[in-house]
Formats: C-alpha cells, structure tokens, sequence
C-alpha cells in the first residue's frame, strides 16, 4: 500500500481541521508567535510503533523539521524518543494531538496484531493474521496500514477489490454452489472469490465449484481441522482456507493447530486499545 | 449538537464511499437487481446503543426505508432487533459494513461511558465524566455525539471552544499566573479558560488569577482531595476542578470521592471496545 | 460494481456543476422560468447504448421525470427513442450536454467492446476482453462501467486490488522469479499476482514460481501460441494467460486462436469514437 | 487559458487518488523503499505533444525532479524522449498510468486538431477550428488547453461565458428574432450572443437583429456558400459566422472554401484518439 | 444565471456547515427534539429582496416546508413578511443566521443597485449599471445574482469569460495596439474584448485596432462626454464604451450625462449595507 | 485563532479558483509566459490593515516571493506601500483581484472596528466591542480574524462553541428561569451559557437561575444602565452584561456609560466599507 505522500497530506489535514476548527484560541493566547522551539514524542508505554510516518508527513507539511528516532514496525520501550520536530510552537502545539491521535491508534493496532503474529510464529503455524472490513469509518487506509506493520494481512481493501460472498449473499442467492457460479460468470479473472460457510459440506462443494478460498465462520477448532483435513485430501487440495468468527487472543493457538492458511479477527481495527504516547515540549 | 440530517448524510456518504471503492462487486454478481427484501440489526451482546439515527439516516438516503425498534440511549440485550431495513437487496448489502461499523464503534463508546456514569451515580458523585480530545482522526462528532448519549460531557468539540492551557504550554510561558493573564486579554468574552496544574500551589494560583476551570494532572485521590478542600475554602469556591490523567474504570470511585466537579477520561474514545451488532437479511 | 445513487450523484453533479460554470445564461436569457417541457433523447446511430442509468440518476435528482425507453446493453437503432425526460424545460436545457456526453461517450465505449466480444463469439472462442487502466482521467467508474455493459471485463480497477508486475517494476527487481517470490511474501491472500513477460523462459518461470497469471507482453500470434501450448502441459495448467500489446480489431481473431484466457486492449478506452446522441424538446 | 499550478495539482492529485485507490500495492510488494531510478517519457508515434506542463506539475508535486525534453505545441517523432523523471522509484512507478493517460489523451486531441488546422491553412483559408462543449466529464480545462496547444479555438468553457441560442431553445421561444431580442435584454454586455439556424431566411433574420454570430447547423458547403456570400454582402457583413455539424476531416476544405470565419467540430475532443506514449525506467 | 437547484444546494449547506461547527448546542439543549413550529422571516427596512430563492432552497433540503410571501426583485416594506417556514423547531433555529446573512446581503446588494439603476432610468439614461470583480471571496454566485434581481449588470464571472486588458497588463505590453493585437490573435472568438484606457489618444487607438469595448478608467464626467463624442462620430461608432472608478452613487448622474454604454462600480458588492431581516417563531 | 497555514491555503485556493474559472484569458492572451515582474500592494486610503498575512500565503503558495511593509493590524496611510510580490507576470495578475478582495474587506473591518474600539478607549470605558453571527456566509475565519485585529472580540465562532439562548429559543421554551435550567443540565461544563432578555426582570432572573452571561436585547442607554446597577448590586454582581441591538457608531458613547461588560454590534462584519487597495506592476 504504497501511497504518495500528497494524497496522504491532504487527508491528514482534513483530520487537523476537524480539531482545530477556526482555529487554536489557547495557542493564540499564550504562546508568542514565531517562536522557534523543539519538541519530542515519546513512547508511554512499551509496543509496537506505527504512524511515524504519518507523522512526518503532517509536521512536515506545516513546516516543522522532524527527526525520527525509530521507524514504523520498530519495537520501542516505555519513555523512549520515537521523533523529534523542531519549528514554530504555536504550529507544534496546534498539531499535538491530531498527530499523537494517529501515532497511538496506529500503535496500538500493530502491537495487537504483532503480539498475535508472534504467538503464531512461536507455535511455527505457518498462517497470516488477516485484519476485516471491521475499521473505523474514516481511516481505512490508516488502520489497514498499522495491520500490516503489525504483520498482519490487511485482507479486502474495499468492496471492489474481492469477491466475498457472505451469509446475507446465500440467504438470497440460494446455495453455495449456486452463488459461486454467478460470481465466475460475472467477476472479473483479475478477482478472486471467496465464499463463507458454515457447514463440512458447504466447505467441500465450494471447493468443487471452483472458489479461490473459503471463509469458515464461526467454526470451533475442531471442526475447523476436521474441514481443513478433508479438503486438503480432496482434489482442491491448493484452495486457500481462512477462518473467521469466534477467534479470540486467548483461542488463537488452538485455532492456529487448525492448519487453515489465514485468521482474520475483526478486533485488530475495530476494538483498538491505543498506544500512549505524549509530546513534550524540550527546549524554548 | 443537533446537526441537520443533510449535514451528517455527507459525511456518512464520505464513509460508505470509502468503504466500497469503485462498487460492490459481490452484490454485483450474486444479487438480482431491484430485489426487494428485509433485514435486521440486531445486538450481539447487551448494552448502551447509539448510531441508531446515523444508521437511519444513511439507510433512508440511500432510498431504503426504515423501523427503529429502539432509540439512540437505550439499554438493549443480546439479540434484541435495533432497526429494521427494507429495500433494495443490493444497497442494503453494501451499506452494511459501513452502518455496523458505526453502530458498533458508537455503542461502544456509549456503554463504556454509561457503566462509569452510572458508577458515579451509584456512589452519589454529583460528578461529570468528561470525553477529551483524543478521539479518532475524523470521527470527532460521531465519538463525541456517542458520550452525550452514555451520559458523558463532550468537552472541548475543536481547539477553538475553550482555552485550556497544558503543560507544554507553560513550559513555554512560564507560570500559571502568567498564562492565565495573558488568556485573560486576548481571549473572547464568551470562551471559559481553563488551566492544567501538577501542584496545590499552581492551583492556588490559578484560582486566584482568575481562571473559570482548574484541571489536576496526574493528582492522586489523596492530592486532589486536599487541593479541592483548600479551593472549595478559599475565596475561589465557585471555580470548576476537573481531574484528568491517571483515572480508570477500577479507581473511578476513589477519585469520586474527592468531590472535584469533573472527571476525564481518553479512553472513553480512543480505546473503543465495539459493541457487537450484526445485520440479517430475513425475506426475499 | 454496484454504486449507490448517492454516491454517483456527487459525481454527476461534480460534472455538471463543472460545464455551467456560475450559470446558464443562455436557457437565464431565452427560457422562461417554471415552463414544463418533455424532451426525448434519441440515438442517431446503431450501437450498445450505456450510460442511461447515469442520466436517469442525473435528471431525476435535479428533478426532472424520466421514462426510459431502453436499458443500458440494449442494442439500439439510428433515430431510436432512449429515454424521455419532463420538467422544467432550464433544467433540462441546462443538463443536456453533461447527459448527453456521458451517454455518447459510454455508448461509444460498450458499443466497441461488444463489437469485439462478438466477434470472439462468432470465432467460439472462450476468451475474455479486457480493458486496462488506459481509461481518462476521473472516468474510471464510468468507463469500467461502459466495458463490462459492452461484455468486457473491467481487470483492474486501481492499483490496491491486484499485484501486477510490469516490465518498469523488473528492471528494479531483476528476474521474474525474484520479483514473484517478494510479491507472495508481502501481498495479501485476498489479492491475486499477475506479472507481465516478454519470453517464452519466463512465462514458464513465472508459473513455475506460483504466480496467478501471466501477461505475455507483445507476443505475436504465433509466439503466444507456442507459450500457451507449453503452459497448457506443464505442471501449471491452470495458470491464467493475458496477452496484451499490439492487439488491434483486425488482429483480434488471429489472437483469439491462440487460446489464451484473456486479451486486454487499451483502446477500449483510451481511444473512445463517441455514440452520436441528441436530445429533442418536443412538446412545450 | 492561465491557470496557476496549484489548482492543476488539485485536479491531478485527484485523478491520481482514483487510479491508486489505497495505495499501490505493487509497489509495495516488489520495489524498495527510497530507491532513486531515472525514467523517461517517450513518443511511440508520430504528432503534437500536449500535457507535458501537467505531467511536469504532477510529477514536481509529488517529490520527482523533472527536465522537458519538448513542449507543449511540439511536432515530435516516434520514440523521441519527451521528459525525463528522476526521483523515489516507488513514486515514479504509482504515478506512471495517470501521468501518461493525461499525455496521451492530450497529445491526442492536439494532434487531430493541429492536422485539420494545418490542412486550412494550405488551403489558405482564415478560418478558426473550434471545438465544442463535447468535451469528457470532469476534462473541461484538460481538453480545452490540448485544443488550444493544437492550434484551435476552444469555444464556450462552460454555459456561462456566452449566451448561444441552439435549436431546442428556439423549439420553445419560437422565432429567432424574438429569442434574440431576448437575450440582447437580459444578457450582459460583457458576453456574445450566438444563435444556430437552419435556413437563410434565419441566418438573415438574426444579423438583424443584431446577434454577433450565427451558427449555421448541418447546412451543406453549397448552402453554407450562400449564406454567406448574402450576409458578407448585407449591412450586417460583420456578423462573425460559424457552421457546425456534419463537418468531417474528409470533407473539412469543401466547408473552409465556403469562406465562414468559425467551423466547429465535436470530433475534437469527443472521439479521441489517444496518442501512444510510455515510461522506461533507464537507471537503476 | 439559471443553476440547477442541486449545486446551489451544495453551496448553502457549506455555508450552513461552516455556522454550525459540530452541531447548535443551544438548540440541543433548550429545544424538544421534533417539535413542529411556524416561523416568519420578516423584512426590518424597506428595500429589494432578494436571496428568497436561496433561502426557500436551503429550508426545503433541511426538510422545512417554505411558504413565500414574496419573489427575489419585489420591492418590500418594513414589517412585511418575506416567507413562511414550519417543520422542526430545531432545523428552524439552527438554520435561521445562514439563511438571514443570505437574504441580508443580498438584498442590500439588490437594493444598492436597483437605487441606482432608477436613477438612471429617471434621468433618462440608457446605461447599463454593472458590477465588478470586486465581490465577496467565495460569495461571486450570490453576489452576482443579487446585482442581477436590483436591475444591474453582473459583467465578468470569471477571467475565463471575456479579455480585459486593464493597466497593469498594459505596463507589461506596452502599448494598447500591441496588447489588442495579440489578444485578438489569441482569444477565442466566443469571448469578447475589453481594454481599459487612460487618454482620448488611446482610446481611439483601441477602437481603430477592433476591441469591443473601451473601459474609461478614472475619467471626469468632463472627459469622458469628449471621449464618447469623438468615438461616436469616429468610423467605430459601434464600439461599447464603460466607464469605471471614482463614480459614486452622488456624480452618477453626473457620469450619466456621458453617454457611455456602461457604468461599473465595484462598490456595489465591495461595500455593501446588509438589509435588516430577521426571522420569528410564531407558533408552537 | 491560530491556525496553521496549509488549511488557510486551501480556503484561499478555493477563492482563487472561484475567480479564475477555466484560466486567465487576459494574462495568457497578453503577457508572455515566465516573464519576472515586480508589484505593490498600495492603499488607497487611511485605515488599520488586515488580510496581509493571508495575502502572503496566497502569494507564496503560488510560487511568489512576497516583502511586508506592515503587518496586520498597522495603521496605515494613503499610498502607502504594503506588500511588495515578485514573481511571474501571469501569476501576479491572475491572484490580483482574489488578493486585493480579501485585503480591502478583512481591513475595512479592521478600520471599522478599530475605529470604535478607540472611541471606547477614549471614553475610558473598559467595555469590549463584540461581533455577531452575522458574517458574510463562507467568511466567517477571515471576518472574525479582522474583528480581532481591529481589536474586536470575535464572539461566538460557531453555533457550537457557547450556549446562547435567543428570543425565539424563548418563545418555545417559555421562560427564562426554564431555559436556563435545561441548558445547565445538559450543556457541556466547558462551555458558557449566555441568554437574551428584553426586560428587568428578567434580567434578575436570569442572572439568579446561575447564567454566565445576560445579552440586553434592544435596551435604550437609561434602560441598560439601570440594570446593570440592579445587577452589579445583587448577589450577581460577576454575571457579564451584553448589550445588543439598536448600538450604532453614533450611539456607541451613550451605550458605553452603561457600564456592560460587552457591546456586540452586527455591522461591523455584515455591512463592510471596503478598503481602497490596489496593486501595480512596477518593474518589468
């Protein structure tokens, strides 16, 4: 997801003008203008660091020097500098928390997700940790982003960009192998098609019908491997194999034994418990 | 805040844009057109709810109709129905996403804030409990709109409705005293000042210069309740005290026993645990 | 790709607002304000007319009544009525050109692409027609659109929703495989890989290094013939063949004798001969 | 037609954000971060160059160095280099789409435009080759300035700056002389009046009544011949005439002999034929 | 300057959006959500009104249903009731200052002109009062429709819409020959051209080298009749002659006297007194 | 109101391109590309000067070197030099009219404003000169920056920054005793609550019920003083007094030996004597 830095700027500042309003009344105030100062952001707590980047672009676009002291996907510790801007107090106080908001909701998405990679990694399940379309309203490109510096999978990007159909598609569609014709029939070759199933059954008919991967929802563990094992022993061996729905941090490693290829969890961007980071002003 | 509908319905649209990309291509090619049917939100867990009226105003927008079975503040159960959508297969699911996502976030924020509220009823706080700035990046009406229903005050809306001046802003004007004069002769008649203290003293101080609200920083229940018995003895009674920082849903009542006017709290908004709801499709 | 009304709306009017400028001033001068007038826009040519669903979404949020008298895919005939529109003859007098150029141009567009499908029909090859990001700029909605009512295929629709690997990104990155091999590791599950070659030796390491599809970059007839023949027995059967460059409606069928699973062609929209259409006031 | 840079910006960062959607993920997935690479623009056919002041904006804009190797106007050869880019790779390679669609649209219009004009000036006739408001949605000005670079005249910009009376506002006013009586009434003084007519009798009626051009629509060369030699020869000789409609490249010298001082084609901008141009990275 | 209802709408909510800030706290707390009243919007001077349509526009998209008592361009009476509005107590009050600033500056534009205009008219003067580019930022379609309801000429919209060479180009030119020459050479023939002149020596020059229009810039009345005189008797009998700067509404008549075809004053939009309106509740 | 200066850009872009339209068709058709010039910005008559510094952002944002004579808020003279921009010839003339607009308006509020505030300063009232609500519609940042630099109090920024409540709040909630009390429950602690009487009585009332400050509506001078002595003699000698209505720079004196607190006064931002400013090109 790489995006040039322009079009990130001008989201940024549509977040700084919903804060600002008409304009910063307490830095007018009390702080004189043109008064140069330096300013650190710091790490409150230990986790993963994500939004630096944003926060760059933001201070840099107002004219603040910055420099980074760590960069996103970085471990960093309670206390510790994440960056360093430099310029105009009044535009640095002004610019505080829309820039901390992002660093600590970005942070703290991609410490949740990279503490549950690393647990997968440590039980060697060779399985992504997908995020859902479960995001804030408003700030899908930044919430997809800290998954993937967490080391999550950002999964679907919109409604365009994959073929998913779900239980509300089937209740109206019919059957599963039914839905999954249509979709062959009318889905662009540059789309892969994704159906949700509750039921063994379900599972091996889309896998028969052709669908690139299949969504298992709300499956206990062992239902999950016993789904897993028949499909890979069947001739849609190579269809992917996502599990979604009822997998929890404390479940995960049971369900990571399952052997499906993807986990998605919807609470990796829609239950965000944000990082703590504060902004100090250093020197006058 | 009462918004016009037209004035939410753009920002709601801006949302569902985001959200879907260049089109829905699964209701595309799984879904008849112009097929009529029913759907239900319905709570997945209990709870306060709120985004009931933005789910409506974003379903009757896009031309679906709309029966509310409950109203933004009410208490609601696991799996009581929230609303009711009927209309167009193909716009209800592709709004869907975007409608949860907002009743969930929102829910969650009213929940969160309806528990403590009710906590400092429960001890018999006359207390407030206050929302603060850090809310998610273009999510400002929407979190703020969700404490007002959990029974929390909005605070600050912009940086332009109140002075309140930090820490970093006395580290760049000096003292309390200082600060406050200088809000004092340039600030409009119609904004109130407050101040951010980390001793009895600064308190003191602050009160004497004339400050409206007086904000505890990182004060123990034992700190704040020694300054607001010297404030409330003073001839500064009338000043309102706010605590912020260091507050949590487990030492809640503690600091409710210090008699301050208002408590905030910045994780009413910037760690949202999403109330889980979801959306049924229930005729063809 | 399924839109909402709403959301095409904005982009409507975002058209329209763009041709009047600060007002009509011609339909100000000569047209008398609040007269009622029905007017038929009429082809004035054979083709596959696209672009009514925009007009009616267009005329009837600026108030107008329409009737339409043909469907977006319809083949239509030279003086043919398309749709009827009543109401306030400046409003419709207003909007004509921005209607009618939406409709010529996504009429010129569906008409060419059907023209080609057709003929891979009449050769009963099964083979699909794309189209490419070579749309116009701030179109890529209208003309995606436009391709698939013409019975194309939309492929892409932005660069979030498929790794397309192109000769500019493997000059950076060296060979095929290495570039595959760094696509499988970072990209999402949900998104599928395609990379674009220029050698048989390539084509076969690319399917060989697990990618989805392979774009055979300005092979001739004959050459594309040899490498499709080879994929089709090696181990990567099922690998999905584009060929793209110097396809041309002349050539087209020679290419669809190749076999390959898709032709893409920028020309179905970069180089758009525009439907003629015309709009007739013809009661007042 | 002078617009300053950051209002073209605008426009290009926006046709950019719909062609990258969440950001590139090809990019992402195979090219480093921070790379520097070198890229040239190059012709792959014959014609006149347009776009080339955007390409320049929007590649300045997003952090490229840039040097023109032609200008906008120039007559360049197949694979003649055009501009050379320089800067982060990643970049080079998300805006490369946008930047040659708007080059090759472009070009493509100054082309067609510069042929037919350079083909009345060997026929030696004074006439102006204007375009008409047939232009793409959303590409007014960018159709328009190619228009211009090609060496024609660009006509009305929006229904604002001039008042041009067509055929189905004459269906409703009635007469050509009461319509323009009209609009000599209401219309300012700072604006043109144009009235389209059909017959001689018409045309005759409206340098009458004083309009300052006639648009003579879908008249023969032979009828087109006529009127003209009757209104040069009236009292009215000054009254500028423009013929519109059924004008064709083949059949263009037969018009321009028929002495109008204006002839107008919708072909211009509404069927284009893109110019072929690309982007080579050159050095790693 | 006929506009589709649907973009003005766009204009008015911006407005609206921009008065609210995040949502009328005063109506929040006071008013009983959907209570249904009446109000009045009442005229508090005698005057023209206008800015009725924009009022009756903003109400409706709000959900209010608008009776009007009165169209934009009536002359009106203090006390008199302008229009009527019912629907929500909430919107009524929350909308009320919008659409009052826009009524009251438009009608005191519409008022200024149409004064002025009838003094023309009464001293029998056959001229056109105009505007200028001197109008509100942001405010140029309101502004120019208002001048439009009193009577008045709106002249330019954009600098898109007609050439005026005024003196600054003129120091860069040179002389107002060679500036007319290439203006000729170069602009569209849709677009008409103006130069602005200092001397009788240049504005016979400017009429011998073909512009439309002379603007006498800074003449006394004096002046300007020898200027106008010399003009009329001249073989450019026929050229419009303006005259701006230094008339005020004391030596109009003054100016009247000239001759001249057009008298703009920037005063009408720069400086303009709004006209008192104010708006009832009538009803509960 | 501080407020950062790429969110001002974006404000003043958009004026820019409200003036512009489709491109400067005088510079392009007259003044050679890349041509270096010089300009002043000059009064053109004695007053206090505002709107300098967003004349510089807009300047600089367009690539112009800009050098202040003054800053805002100097009083300046007739002929006076206030902004010296050099830079490209076309881009100086295109800005010219969208620079000197914001100029004239933002200092004829600032002379306005100054004008009476030194009046009050005279009259060695300690009373503060407050604007209203009633802004030109879309210039509320730029009005109330100029009341502040004329040495205003801006007042209200939004509907959402204090609780005031007005006459027609009044009549649906019935007394004030009530409205005071609904707005005390559930307004936010942060914000002031204001609220408007037309008698004595009410004022007592009022200032009894807890409000923070009383708007007198429309008292005559005896009037107000004599209950601002009832006021500053009961329990609530703190409460502030507004005086609103019927002041007028003949009348301000009188109302100053009232004693309030504040007199708000409506014309000094909706009925706006432009400054004279202009600009000239000065060095080719």
């Amino acid at each position: 997801m790489f995006m040039p830095r322009r079009i990130v700027e001008k989201k940024l500042l549509a977040f700084l003008s919903e804060d600002i309003g008409e304009g910063d009344i307490s830095a007018a105030a009390v702080i004189p203008q043109d008064l140069m100062v330096k300013a650190e952001v710091i790490a409150k707590e230990d986790g993963v660091i994500a939004g630096i980047e944003e926060a760059i672009i933001l201070a840099e676009c107002l004219g603040l020097k910055t420099e980074p002291k760590v960069v996103d996907g970085h471990k960093v510790k309670n206390k510790q500098i994440l960056l360093e801007l430099s310029g105009d107090a009044q535009t640095i106080l002004t610019a505080e928390r829309t820039l901390l908001n992002l660093i600590s909701r970005m942070s703290g998405i991609a410490t949740k997700t990279h503490t549950l990679t690393e647990q997968l990694k440590k039980a060697k399940a060779n399985i992504r940790l997908a995020a859902t379309r479960k995001s804030a309203p408003g700030l899908l490109y930044f919430d997809k982003k800290a998954v993937i510096i967490g080391g999550g999978d950002p999964h679907r990007l919109h409604l365009d960009d994959m073929i998913l159909i779900k239980d509300n598609h089937l209740v109206i569609t019919g059957g599963v192998e039914e839905a999954i014709k249509r979709a062959k029939t009318t889905a662009s070759f540059s789309k892969k098609i994704e159906v949700e199933v509750t039921s063994i059954e379900d599972a091996l008919k889309a896998a028969e019908a052709g669908v690139d991967i299949i969504m298992l929802d709300n499956f206990s563990p062992k239902q999950a491997k016993e789904v897993v094992q028949k499909l890979r022993k069947s001739d849609y061996a190579q269809v992917l194999i996502e599990i979604s729905g009822g997998v929890t941090p404390e479940n995960l490693i049971e369900y990571a034994a399952t052997d499906v290829d993807v986990i998605s969890m919807g609470g990796l961007t829609h239950s965000v418990k944000a990082s703590d980071v504060s902004l100090e002003i250093v020197k006058k």
